[in-house]
Order: structure tokens, then C-alpha cells, then sequence
């Protein structure tokens, strides 16, 4: 049997630096974070983009874990080959395999922290679960969006992205390192509780299921003329009403939601998503029963069978 | 006599971008803000940097206005030739002179709204004065910083910075928008009083007089080792006392503030400040009678005698 091993991402994104931060000083004191004797590799996700003070250097890391990157080292930008290099360095398959990804970003929307997960897969489920019922932290589960592909967790039989906000770009912030350090440990303590099957898993689990994106009010030539209204800005995970105030124009036009469903909006004025024409996400709110076989997955996979 | 023109900057560091937003709409819809019947002239100071997401592209436009930049348009640096095409442009003796220049500016430090002055030049002193006493808004005078040097509105003879946070680099946010529109409409508004003599002036002001600056914590290698402590993160323009918390290491090690002095720190942790070493500034608040020969000073200038 291999020994399992977690890979821990920090500045995926080169501009969010505050997990950057707090992995450089663990380099330094190694007893600094708690990993439960799991064996961890430590990597920076993107260090040229972190170099550059940059989200990226040629385009998102993030969205670069696509099976046709990886058919060549010599794909032609860097975001490309930075993707293939970490799934042949610490895929499941590579040199230095690994089974889980943990993936440590910040936003500039005021999300507070949570967990997202991408599609349904198992081992995400019940790690994730494991998560909210120690922390309480919301799981925005996003699917059914072929526009925003090729995340980097996708690419290992498990993996989290853990999300921390409000926080501006390449802004240090005690509260962002503090919540960095706490969720990762708690990660690294409910996979151990694993390891020695102390298993409590919760009956249920609350999604936060992704419905749509929705883009800014724009003008004829395509450029943004109006701003998140007030009533809406850091207001993530509130449940949103019809006739709710969206957007405004300076000329006092308000967008209002006219939506039938009680959505739930998530990544409201996330600075980076804005090249993305999305001002905000809408989610559904669902109470899922937790299944047995995702459970057997994570274990499974933990125990390396 | 000549006609009085005002310089209206956005911009001047590309990823301040909610002034550029408000004069873009602004082109857009000529009747947005009111000007008071006064030219003005907008300008974006710093548009490559604007397309390219970053603060500046060489280095920071707003500390490249110093006279050796000038002596040739064949500057190496785009911002040395762009400060200098500005100048020959809308400069006291340039092709379409201006008077005036307001500069205006966002931070990811919690400062609100405040007047940034340079120097203790009177026609600046006067027409803060006038803003301070009708919105409240703080003075921050920079002088004796022999680091920083360089900065835009000094390159005419009358020029205030306005400074609105917090926000995060390239983020839009209505609240933002909405102060730097309000200040700017007072700001005309005052110098239209001026014009029509009708003065209104304070026999005080407050002035929060630059003192130094602070860097960071950091290791034998230079690196950042500790973070603005919870105690100060957002409190900026609250007085310190002997002991207060200033920076804190992720092993719990404080560095507290311990000056005589009950300094005000401003720009706390400002993202962009880091590359210049400096964690926060302090200042010294004091109460000054407005001199007559200020006053005079700003009248003069608006009626170009």
C-alpha cells in the first residue's frame, strides 16, 4: 500500500498572496501548521504570475487543467505548461503522486470563507461534508457552466478549492492568513480522522448548487456602465427576492432581479471575473442526504485501496 | 485675460479604476457632473497601465514628475514621457494651459475620503481649506519625505490628490464612484465661489503633517515576516498610545508602537505601498490658522492675475 499523500496549493492565482504568505513562513518553521502526520507537498501554483504581481502571466491557471493541455510539455503558453508540469510532477499517475488537492484563494467578494467543489464527485462530497460539520462553512457546488472549465482540482481523484474573501488583490490581511490556517488544518485533521476511520460524517449536507452567471449592465460597445448596486454589494449568500435591486447607472436606472426562485448570489463583484463578464453567480440552496458510497470513495481513497 | 482651466486626472495608476469608470460615463452623458460653467479638462493619467491592469508599466507615474524627466520627451520610461507629454500638454505653461489640478485616487487602506496636499504651497492650503470646511474631509500634508518625491499635481501651480478607500485594486464599487463625484462637484463648486468671490474660507484647518513612514516587519532576507495586527488593520486616523499593537508574526510576536509622540497613522496597509517599503505613515495633527496671504494666493490664481 502507498502512503497517502495531500498536495496544498497556494496562489493558484499569483495575486492572492495571502496563502502564499502563510506557506513561505511554514517553510520556515516547519511545526507552524498541524498536518496531522499526513505527508503534504507545499507548492505555489503559479510563482511567475506571483513574481508579476499578476492573476496570470498568459491567461488563468485556474482554468488551464484540460485534457487537451496536457497531450504535449510544449504547449504554448505558460499557464498551459505550469498545469501539464503539476499533474506530472503530483498527479495520481505522476512522480510524486498525490490523491487530494487543496486549493487556498482568496476573492475580493465578501464570501466570508467557504468550499467549492466542482461537479459531484464522491470523495469531494464527503471531505466537504466533513468540513461544514466542523466549521460551518457553506459548499458552493459548481457545475453545468461549459464557459469556466479545467480547474485545478479536476485534475486529482479529490480535491477542494477553499475560498476566503473580502480581501483586495495582493493585499496581506491577518483574518485571511488566520482563516488559511484554521480551514487547513481542520482539512488536515478530518483527513486524518479518516485515516483512523473516526468517522463522523454528518446525515446531511447544504449545497449551494450553481444555477448561472450573470454580467454586468453594458453599454452598445460592450463596456460596463453600471456598478453593483449598494443594496447588493457584500451581500453574498443572501437569498435574493424578485424586484430586488441588482445593478444601478449613474443615471439612477436600477436592474432588479426578476427571477421567480429565491436565488442565492455567491462571487458578487469578484475583481478577477470581471474579464469573465460575471458580476455575480446565483445558486440554489439544497439539503442533500449524504450517500453511502461517497463516504466508501473518500475512504477508499484515503486508505488507498 | 485668460480663461481658468482645471485639470481633472483619473487614473494615474491604472488599477485605481473607479475614476476612470466616472469620467468614462462622464464622455458619455456631459451633463453628469456639474462643473460650475468651469473648463475642465479630464484626462486618464495613466492609460497603458489602465489596459494593462497594473499600477504603472515601468515605474509610478505619480512619483515621475520631477524636473530631470522633463529635459527631454525621449525619456527611457513610459511614465517619464508620458509625465512630460502631460505637462507640455495641459502644464501652467504648456499648449492648453491649466491652472489647476485635481488628482483623483482610491486605496485599499480604510482612509474614507481625504485631500492629499505637497508642500506647503498656499493656493493648495486655501482651496483644502474650503473642501475641509464644507464635507470635513481630513488634510494629509506630505512634506520631508525625500523618498517619495515626484508626484503629478506638483507640476502646477495650484493641485490636490483625492484619496477614497477602502477598495480593492480594479474593483468598481458604487460607494466609491459616489464620493469621488460628490468631492469633485464640491471641489468646482468651491472654485467657482472663488471665481465669483464669494468666500467662504475657514480661519482653520486641520492638517494630520506627515511625520515618517513604517515598513513591514521582515526576515534577515527581506521578506515580509509579519502582518498589520488586528488591532490597527482599518484604523486609520486613530490616534496611537505608547504600546499599541502595530505588526504581529504568525508565532504570536508583537511589534507595538513606542513613540512619545501620539501620532496618527494613515495609508495602513496599502497594497501598492509594499514595493516601497512602507506599512503604514505617521502623522501629527494640528490645528493652523488659514494665513491671508493663502487665500489670496488661490483667488489670484483663479482670476489669473
Amino acid at each position: 500500500m502507498k502512503q497517502l499523500q495531500v498536495l496544498l496549493v497556494a496562489g493558484t492565482h499569483g495575486n492572492e498572496i495571502n496563502g502564499i504568505w502563510l506557506f513561505d513562513e511554514w517553510k520556515k518553521s516547519s511545526f507552524l501548521i498541524n498536518t496531522y502526520g499526513i505527508k503534504t507537498i507545499k507548492v505555489i501554483g503559479n510563482p511567475e504570475a506571483k513574481k508579476a504581481g499578476k492573476r496570470y502571466i498568459h491567461h488563468d491557471l485556474n482554468r488551464s487543467f484540460k485534457e487537451e493541455s496536457f497531450l504535449s510539455i510544449n504547449s504554448s503558453t505558460f499557464e498551459e505548461r505550469r498545469a501539464s508540469q503539476l499533474v506530472n510532477l503530483y498527479g495520481e499517475t505522476g512522480e510524486n503522486p498525490c490523491q487530494i488537492a487543496l486549493d487556498f484563494h482568496t476573492t475580493t467578494a465578501s464570501m466570508g470563507s467557504c468550499l467549492v467543489i466542482y461537479g459531484r464527485r464522491g470523495a469531494d462530497l464527503a471531505l466537504a461534508s466533513l468540513i461544514q460539520h466542523k466549521l460551518g462553512l457553506p459548499i458552493y457546488l459548481h457545475e453545468s457552466d461549459q464557459k469556466q472549465t479545467g480547474f485545478l482540482v479536476e485534475s486529482w481523484p479529490c480535491g477542494l478549492v477553499v475560498e476566503i474573501g473580502p480581501i483586495g488583490q495582493s493585499l496581506l490581511n491577518w483574518r485571511i492568513i488566520s482563516q488559511t490556517k484554521l480551514i487547513l488544518e481542520n482539512l488536515m485533521e478530518q483527513i486524518h480522522q479518516v485515516q483512523n476511520l473516526n468517522l463522523f460524517f454528518p446525515d446531511k449536507l447544504t449545497i449551494y448548487r450553481h444555477i448561472k452567471s450573470i454580467d454586468f449592465p453594458r453599454d452598445g460597445e460592450g463596456n460596463i456602465n453600471g456598478y453593483v448596486h449598494s443594496q447588493r454589494q457584500s451581500k453574498d449568500w443572501q437569498e435574493l427576492k424578485k424586484n430586488d435591486e441588482l445593478f444601478c447607472k449613474l443615471n439612477g436606472e436600477i436592474t432588479r432581479f426578476e427571477e421567480d426562485e429565491p436565488y442565492i448570489p455567491v462571487f458578487i463583484n469578484e475583481a478577477a471575473y470581471v474579464e469573465k463578464n460575471i458580476a455575480m453567480s446565483f445558486t440554489k440552496r439544497e439539503l442533500w442526504n449524504l450517500k453511502k458510497e461517497w463516504k466508501q470513495s473518500l475512504i477508499d481513497l484515503v486508505h488507498q485501496r
